[in-house]
């Protein structure tokens, strides 16, 4: 089922002077996977760089568009939203939200035009300086004695989360098969009521308590029309071995 | 605020197969950032290994405390509820949930025992006989047309939703200022009349429409102290300007 997720082409994610190329491409396969696609790279120590493309793993559009930039302020530049990733408390005079209500308002932002999420360095995140420029920070809620993720991680995490307020809530489905019909499922029934009446396991005057909860396991299982059948042939060859005692 | 994250202490994350033991590192940091403890290995290639050490980056008790199964069945001894992570449409009779919704299944399954979170290898997943093991499939909801998150990154992913099912939506807190009082905001609100007036901006008989949209910016602002004094001491300089003229 399509879902609207156009808003995700107005998204940026703002690396800040990243000193690893592979997470720079680590990050790119986590965006990719979520369907984001703009990257900006502000004054990265390295790249392009042959680690980007081998931890891109195949994300290698993200690379190609990828714009690297001088200054943060450039970065930013057309943005109605700037939303700062931090972990740590920080001086920072705007509103603090968990993840999922920034990635919300992000979304709703993306009506009015490009909207920006800010990743700083691997060891000490974004400034002070660097977090003024965001109207509001995002912090993943996380384990207070190692909020450390990965950049990476963050952005998978930030990534999905955009994806989520976009309106993605798909799920694959198994192939279906055909079907039982009503007529078919009470037959096994009436089947498995003589059979298990011959086993002796159940009373044909008192079936009250076995028959409704193999009727409530089966209802909710859904059956299909080869499931029934397997099961028949189950009850069939016990059928035969009764008769041949 | 603390939460009750309890419930994450019933959790077992279960690489099944992995080979790269850089992988098993990043999952197990991943976990750690989350408060998810229990990693269970079923038949890893390698481990340990200095690489899981190299890329779990501090989060080494995590390592430590993982156990080695050698089948996927000895791994899920004791689970009330088993989840298997997929991306592909695949043949399975089960329910298969968005991660969103199989991570609330989870956390209110660790009410009655252990619940297991179960990923594949990093190059197929989790073969049709390994789901066949899960009670429950969750996908992560990605870009169809590249839903290859790396294993780390689904791990983190997934370990994200448990924390948000098992009730962290703590931000931190920016070092509140003290607020300023009513009378210092409805002062400084007098000064601005003067002053704007003195400056020809505002008309004593018309400000109709500027003080209101002055009032409602402050206040959204929420005032403190400090800046109050801040911005009366912007307009005094502007007053002693028009004075001198």
């Amino acid at each position: 089922m399509p879902v609207p997720l156009d808003r995700l082409s107005a998204v940026r994610i703002v690396l800040v002077a990243t000193s690893h190329p592979g997470n720079i491409g680590a990050s790119a396969r986590a965006m990719h996977t979520m369907g984001v696609a703009h990257l900006v790279l502000v004054d990265p120590r390295r790249f392009p760089d042959p680690e980007a493309v081998a931890l891109a793993s195949g994300a290698n559009s993200v690379l190609a568009n990828a714009r690297v930039m001088a200054t943060l302020d450039e970065a930013l530049a057309g943005c109605v939203l700037t939303v700062g990733l931090s972990a740590r408390p920080r001086e920072f005079a705007g509103r603090v939200l968990a993840l999922r209500d920034a990635a919300a308002e992000a979304i709703a932002h993306c009506e009015h035009g490009d909207v920006a999420l800010v990743f700083g360095t691997e060891m000490s995140g974004l400034s002070n300086d660097e977090l003024a420029r965001c109207n509001v920070v995002a912090t993943i809620p996380a384990n207070p004695d190692y909020a450390s993720l990965n950049l990476a991680a963050a952005v998978q995490v930030a990534a999905y989360e955009l994806r989520q307020a976009a309106g993605d809530t798909s799920v694959w489905r198994a192939p279906r098969f055909e079907p039982a019909s009503f007529d078919e499922i009470e037959s096994l029934y009436a089947h498995a009521t003589r059979t298990l009446a011959d086993m002796r396991f159940l009373s044909p005057q008192m079936p009250r308590r076995l028959l409704p909860r193999l009727r409530r396991l089966f209802a909710r299982a859904a059956l299909e029309r080869e499931e029934v059948s397997i099961l028949r042939g189950i009850l069939a060859r016990i059928d035969q071995i009764i008769d041949r005692r």
